[in-house]
């Protein structure tokens, strides 16, 4: 198993950056000043380089919401009792769920895929995908979150939805998504493992916990932490100890985009959580993703500044799902848009800077 | 002409709270936690008290690019001939701008309004109004910019153009922009007349002058400011001395969307100079105002903090004509589709928090 992994990193390449002086230089020639349209002239020109072409299409596009449960959960670390795993996941499935109105909104479709929750999930709807590792994580308080086996299915399994679906109906545009009572508190844990940031400083109050809840899960973060001692460049290691199965299935959804050279929108704490996964394990994946929104999370800043990446959105959100990364729908089309559509300055007979 | 305008500013009222228990109360029943949609849930409630409806229709939209030039171009503050606003704007009746493209994207139409370009515009699109009020400016530095009248009549011909629209065919968002060689110089006067921030700290690069010439465009602004000493508490005594017409154009617009309780979405930093006008004149009209992004220019993050709001997007843009206001489509939609569709927890059988 661990070897069909690194057969897939293997398969992962640098972005085609051997266009860029010539999308630079026809950014450039276009009716605006020199820049001025920021980071959305960045966006137009990562996206060109991620699919080699000048105008990306848009067309087919998927979020991946992966659902699992957490055993920190005996803890006390969330507002909400685990059964709400399995209710959202009928929720999206019934089309009720914030990530439902948004992906309507934006022209995506959901996927829903069953990696790790605690119930037994009953549904021939077509976009849900039974691909349960285990029924829930250990409590990583007191043992391993999962085997190292079950880290890497967990991965693989994200990264083989998204190619068989690409495989459907080719897909233009993937977004990260998770359902999973309590994920903030692995998501948590992983990102003080991989970047060093004290607990504490990455370490929110989730969908609502009390203060109390709030000290319960600063501290048993810490106790799993000290316990297991997770090497931070070895993201399996971390993943396995201290992870959920969702957050792996994260760390695939972008791995396959970065084979396929499909650009993949993360979306907010927990999908950064897999971003780190990801990023560990191959860095190139990188340059396929596209920071969405800096969530309310507190570790979400520490997640982007280790990623080196900037968000576009600063929304407050902290709802997961997918939602914040759709949000990204329109700057993304405007950005292409903008870079075939707009005139140049000889076309438009317009004088350029004396 | 003056009494018309304090006509016009006395039909704007305060947005309707009435229904605004009732509105949060249906927001914290959706299946999400409480609260964590953000800034999206603000956005969806602030759409709802403006219009009185709990699902505002989004169906129209048009965007009001406001052109005019300005005198104190003579003083070198710019890094673009004064042609080029006649020459942006048979690129945008042509579509070939940069607001063309992203109107294209979010379902915009472009209106183009000659307030005061230094040329004749010649043309019979129906999207193009000949308001002129003068040939440009006059040069700041050295006297009034405008007579207290035309001050009023940018500001009037704002407000009817909207007006004029909205009965030809029923709008339901509006967007401010902008188009004028030079025109973050008064922006700037403008902007630091009212919220009383020293020039330099609200001064920027324009388009794009190098460091000489930023010297010369505070200079300029200073020397205006201090010749005419306008008083920051007076809109039109402000925007007649140090402004542009298509600054008073801009909070036209503004305050023809509080009278017609139309969302208008407020773009970078020569719209910001207009929302203060408005908001000066009638401060209700803050209410109304979605405020768009934080602009790379500098003094963009003053206004907002002056009118007390938050943009939603960081993107470094400096482009103007409205390209920023149109990038909140996607966000202003998924609010709205988000508050309407969601099941919650009751509907859907979702556990709420214990």
């Amino acid at each position: 198993m661990e070897q069909k992994l690194y057969d897939y990193l293997k398969m992962i390449e640098e972005v085609d950056r051997s266009r860029l002086n010539e999308l630079q230089d026809r950014m450039n020639k276009l009716t605006k000043p020199k820049g001025s349209l920021g980071r959305l002239e960045e966006l137009a020109l990562q996206l060109c380089m991620i699919t080699g072409k000048q105008r990306p299409l848009l067309e087919n596009r998927e979020v991946f919401v992966m659902a699992g449960d957490s055993g920190i959960v005996e803890e006390g670390v969330s507002a909400y009792p685990q059964d709400v795993t399995p209710q959202m996941i009928y929720n999206f499935l019934n089309g009720g769920a914030a990530i439902n109105a948004i992906a309507r909104t934006t022209g995506f479709e959901v996927n829903v895929i069953d990696v790790g929750v605690a119930r037994k999930i009953g549904s021939d709807n077509p976009r849900f995908f039974d691909r349960k590792i285990a029924e829930g994580t250990k409590n990583f308080k007191k043992e391993r979150a999962m085997s190292i086996d079950q880290a890497v299915g967990s991965i693989v399994t994200g990264i083989e939805v998204v190619i068989q679906r690409n495989a459907e109906r080719r897909l233009d545009l993937i977004a990260t998504g998770d359902m999973g009572i309590g994920n903030t508190t692995p998501s948590s844990a992983v990102v003080s493992a991989i970047t060093k940031v004290p607990v504490e400083n990455v370490t929110g109050y989730g969908t609502g916990i009390d203060d109390q809840g709030f000290v319960r899960k600063v501290k048993a973060i810490e106790d799993g932490l000290r316990l297991h001692e997770p090497d931070q460049n070895d993201a399996l290691d971390v993943l396995s100890k201290v992870g959920s199965f969702e957050i792996g299935a994260i760390a695939g959804t972008i791995l396959a985009a970065s084979i396929l050279r499909i650009p993949v929108i993360v979306d907010g704490f927990i999908s950064q959580a897999g971003a780190l996964i990801a990023c560990t394990l191959e860095p190139k994946a990188v340059d396929y993703i596209i920071a969405s929104h800096q969530s309310f999370e507190r570790g979400s800043s520490a997640v982007w500044r280790h990623l080196g990446l900037r968000p576009y959105l600063y929304l407050d959100m902290r709802l997961g799902e997918g939602t914040g990364a759709l949000l990204m729908t329109g700057l993304i089309e405007a950005s292409i848009n903008a870079f075939n559509e707009m005139a140049t300055f000889e076309d438009a007979g317009v004088s350029n800077r004396e």
